[in-house]
């Protein structure tokens, strides 16, 4: 009897990294049944996608049936562990996030400010959903979800889902430690970082190497440019020495829209006006990546899958599941409930954070009170994390216009309404729970 | 044996208001004895306000002797009150404070951003040396304390001064109860606003006349511009109704500093292309009004001191003083310890609160959690606020630059730190602490 | 239209002070209509009450309607004021409280230990039904709560009952203050303490004369035995000058129970062999009460009441109503939800506290963290509240026992069994919440 | 170069255990060099542990060279590990600790109550001079400190001491660890414990074998009395079902003085009477130890040692060591600093908790809150301790009795006192900070 897997948005282009995954770990970690489901609208990329997996564990001589299927329900029951990136509103739903706010002159990026609040919005109403259907049909497995924005989707599903074996999973720290370990020319396992904060605002607050600190040397690189965090979707500007000096934490790449606001607003507003929004580059990346699955040849994961930005993504979700299953007790970094390991912040929070990965899941390790250099931001981001929690749900656009109010990003009470409407409207489709309170707005 | 009460800055044209005030309540409050103190460069004007304080006391017929003096020691012996009114390095400096940032595109403001940090610097060392003496000369009396930034300040004393009596001041509190009462048409005796949260960050969450809430009414008015809470001294841009539904508490008029940072920094970029700063008006205001002072007929506070800003200052310390000197229990509006009173600032914190007024001080009436809608951005406030005190304190421009790091104003990681630097070199001669650090700088 | 009151458990031998304290008060707090209201088992004893209480009125010659009723429904429509002063079970139920945990070698008590835990299991679901009746009838009407256990009976109203304006009272703070100004020679209007703590486990921090700190000098008049704080009810062992001199603050006559736990426990025992329970003893006052009560010639409150033990109650409660009524704004000791004011309870704890009183209910007075003397025990206490009002809602063993554990008065893992037992049994008729959980306990 | 460990109190009859333990494990911990360091009455002692050591040694034929110094300052330099059993004042001290509690009639134990207050008084000035000279001349090396009251100990050093390397470490989690693994009849290295809570009143909250939770099984064998987790030197009462079902929760040894307080009292003055204190006791197999010790032909650790009650304690520090030397990443249960891992805690209190451990020392895994049913008491137990703590820097004997009010076992306003001062007096050779403050008590 082996590990059953389902893949929530399994026509995603990001789907052979995981099969690659599970291919690679099968010794020890033993899957044998994945099934990829997705919605009806997305029936012709599944068929796509799980053909190339065929081909892929077929070429693996691994025992493991891989299937697709649109009936969520049926492919829950009797998981194992549960993998969620799906998109709601596909990358139209994207693209409007990035060039609505662009439009009002502030940063349109899909997982912070406006487009992340709205992405936020779309997407947990979804996952709530799925988080019953598991706790009715699979009650033992582990959600694993991708889903952006992580922390807050992540938050959501454990304030107010019944399933609560649920973890948050982002590939930026992952990242960081690779590359910290790539300019220190040692093995990533040697590596631990200790991060601190959340997800996408997520500090690395020491280095250790073999555990001896190794900080001020990474510093030192990242002020002479050898070492630069940014995946491939987000163009470094670098960090000014004195704020290296002064915050003396590793920044994570989206720490940038929040230091570096005006100019990455004005480089962004470039782009778009040259290349158009992220979301249409990627459309683009995607439709290349499908036609190329599409070669009945092809039978393991494309190198052209790099581009896609994701990186590490599959690493950082196998290594998770293969840490619980054999209850490893290594340190991972997740998103899960904080329970007092950031003392400032709330105990139902969820953080990013190193965890010890057990069959039961992943134990927070303690941080202590926040570095007094960044606490303050923290926690109004935790807060306006909150805001957007509580309008996901609640459907009223009073708490919308809260959510945007606190967001670093937004802060302008005049400014935040027209594009608060104009991104309600345009998302409309995607929005029930706010339609339901037509009245309220008027 | 009446009341002895210490002026610190007596020179400052707002002293004929507090002498009124002293005039005014002297039945409640029998004052006997004014000491105006003041520095060497100030002698000038310490002697015109000295002489027309002298002519106000004559005109009243009541037995209060005024006095001058250099000598600050020597003036706190004994005192029951001493109230600040000190405003380090002069309206050059202040003048600094505004100009300097408006030069690197943020606004500029003496209480608020970087202008109001470097007040902070200036001031709190100053102020720790008047709390060394008074613990020592006048260890009874309640210092009274106006100087701005009135909440950084205050929590600098009850922090790291040894002198515990001491209450922190500001005149928003006061003017928005007033004009409040003025649009309903009630006696301001019969209102009471429910204040919560910081100094120039302060909201009035609920409104009552006579016990009732009147809170929407009031919420109504300023959404129909009825009531507009600005002061002389703040150009006011109104609130859309979107925030002020949203928020559903009275904002200040420092919030638009936060809440409309875009349009402020425009408007104040043209009003000093214009007519200059702030600082430079003040001075052709104070250059009137101390010709004015001179006029040996003038023996009452002149009406033109209500353009100066500060209206009410000298009714708020009054009525503080009178109800500590006679134990009186009402409540008023003032900087004081936390203590839990908002659950979610550390105890140690600074608060501006509605407290009940005994001879004893302040004991703040209970808040509870903050809103959802403003907690993140209050604990951001906070947060500058203590980075603020602990840069003023330990002279490092590293702790400096995280101040205006964690300022919502500036918050830009490599545009902060030649802002800085500039302010540092202009401000240098009011600032001993960071130059005796010159090495870490370089 | 004047102010209408509803008196729950009308037919209290209490009542008359409460009827007393509305005609002496007539003008401040004009009440036109008095309902009494009782259950069946109390119809002789509320027919004589209401009896007086016409004499008393008509005495008076004041415009206050009174009358009687077992309709509870329809006495609390549109009342404004509600009081209770219940006892479920009656003084047999008491006597039970009292004998079992004598007979297993624990202080036998009503509103401590284990007797204080069943008084609140019965107590608890009775009031949150009127919680829920006032709710619906009377949404405005304030609840001042006497029934004891009066800080576990107002936090459980507060947590679970749907209706919020509810105050707890109890008089021990009240007495503590009269008793003090006598000592004092001082009119108590200018008497202040500082309350701190929990009901029965409140301590006095601070004694101040017209705000002057006169602590040090109460202290001494309790060392030598010149004060007292306990009523009629509890015998008085006299305080150790170690305790007095290093917990410094005032202790209640309550402490005892904690403090001389072995010395309490055989001086009750003793009384109990000599004497019977409190509870036999007051049902023989009871009885001489109503007696007198039904003398026809009777029309004021007869001295004899004051034997009773609950001197000032009349006078606490009275002077509640009267400042909500008229929004004063003084300063008085209650029980109210924390929020805060002291920085180490939750902030849904319900404290004894001084507050101001207002038309909108108590303002808690910010105390700020617990002294280090006594923090630990105050924690445990509320911890032990939590789990009685938690085994009070769910009728489970387990939390009963829980609670039990916890109360330092019990504490014995062995021991605390056979007594729960034999209480579960005894109370059986008032427990229906434990009743449906038969099973649970097999 | 190998390791450099030092044994403070080397004399002492646990040390051949610990020379055992750096034997089996060398070829993971290669110590090189062990100084054992004692005070001069005890070089007897100290000539003996010397010898033996020196032939578990040479019959290991490994290369550790083993030394003994009264010079402490000598020993320490250059250390990597230092470890503490001390016991200041002897066996004679720990007899008063015994004796005099139970002649007033309260429990007599060297960990608990008056015994281990005293403990603590006499140990922290102690400790506190080691960790100034340890900072001074092994600023790296760890402290493992076994002395007890081990976390009051640990606390008071982590708050008050120079030197942060220090963890404090009981082999009773050990203890419950591995007779847990026995009953289960599984290799101990796949059982894990949640532990929570304080040093000697730690609880067990779930059991993993292999990751998987057997909390339940486990609570059943302590039902039915097939697991016993008390030592060799703590007679066993057993637990009630009624206690284990509602706190389901695994107690330690310890737990019995504050849950069967009248029962072990009972017991303790019965054993005393007949055979006296459990120091005398150990006195006698000490005698015996030291006897077999001197032995010349014995070169290993002799059977006769197991009897003295501190069972694991070398493999508890061993594998600490060894753990951190080799930045292992594995948990073992330490007493470390709070930080926020029991949310309900101070941040800065010392807690026995599961950690992390590597070279930077142990990393506590959250726990959280604290379990509703035994958190006031755990809290109230933390305020002890921080009593005695405050009490051994200020001798004061306000801060003293205040420690003992507050303690469980003790409590009594009355009878606090003269414990107190019959203690003082008869340690008074071993408390100087108490004698220098000879004013205070008169």
């Amino acid at each position: 009897m082996g590990i059953k897997v389902v893949i929530i948005g399994g026509g995603s282009s990001y789907t052979p990294e995981l099969i690659e995954g599970f291919i690679k770990r099968y010794e020890s970690l033993p899957v044998s049944e994945i099934i990829l489901c997705d919605i009806e609208s997305g029936t012709a990329k599944l068929a796509i996608i799980t053909r190339l997996a065929e081909r892929m564990i077929h070429r693996s001589g691994l025992p493991i049936r891989v299937s697709s299927t649109l009936n969520r329900r049926h492919a829950l029951e009797g998981a194992d562990f549960v993998s969620t990136q799906i998109r709601v509103g596909g990358l139209e739903a994207r693209a409007l996030d990035e060039r609505i706010p662009l439009k009002h002159g502030f940063i349109g990026q899909e997982t912070n400010g406006a487009g992340g609040i709205f992405k936020a919005f779309r997407t947990i109403p979804v996952l709530l959903e799925l988080s019953k259907e598991m706790h009715e049909l699979c009650p033992d497995a582990w959600l694993i979800n991708f889903t952006n924005p992580a922390g807050i989707v992540t938050e959501a599903l454990l304030k107010h889902g019944p399933h609560q074996n649920v973890i948050g999973v982002c590939n930026i720290p992952f990242n960081m430690r690779n590359s910290t370990a790539e300019v220190l020319h040692v093995d990533v396992k040697r590596v631990s970082i200790e991060f601190i904060g959340l997800n996408h605002f997520v500090f690395g607050r020491r280095v250790f190497v073999d555990g001896s600190d190794r900080t001020q040397e990474v510093m030192q690189r990242l002020m002479t440019k050898q070492l630069d965090f940014s995946p491939a979707n987000i163009v470094s500007l670098g960090w000014s020495d004195a704020f290296l000096q002064a915050v003396n934490m590793l920044p994570n790449p989206y720490h940038q829209y929040y230091f570096q606001t005006t100019e990455t607003l004005k480089k962004d507003l470039a782009a778009y006006n040259t290349n158009g929004t992220r979301a249409e580059i990627v459309q683009e990346v995607e439709r290349t990546l499908f036609e190329a699955y599409q070669d009945e040849q092809l039978d393991e994961k494309p190198a052209e899958l790099e581009l896609r930005g994701g990186a590490y993504y599959s690493d950082a979700a196998c290594s998770l599941m293969d840490s619980i299953y054999n209850n490893r007790g290594d340190v991972q970094t997740v998103n899960t409930l904080n329970r007092g390991a950031i003392s400032d912040l709330p105990v139902d929070a969820v953080i990013e954070v190193n965890a010890v990965i057990t069959k039961e899941g992943p134990l927070p390790i303690t941080v202590g009170p926040l570095p007094l250099s960044v606490k303050g931001l923290i926690m109004q981001m935790k807060q306006m994390e909150e805001l957007t929690i509580q309008a996901a749900l609640s459907g009223s656009t009073k708490d919308a216009y809260l959510a945007f109010l606190m967001n670093p990003l937004i802060q302008d009470e005049k400014r935040a309404q027209p594009l608060l409407e104009e991104m309600l409207l345009a998302h409309a489709a995607w929005l029930p729970q706010f339609q339901s309170k037509e009245a309220q707005r008027t």
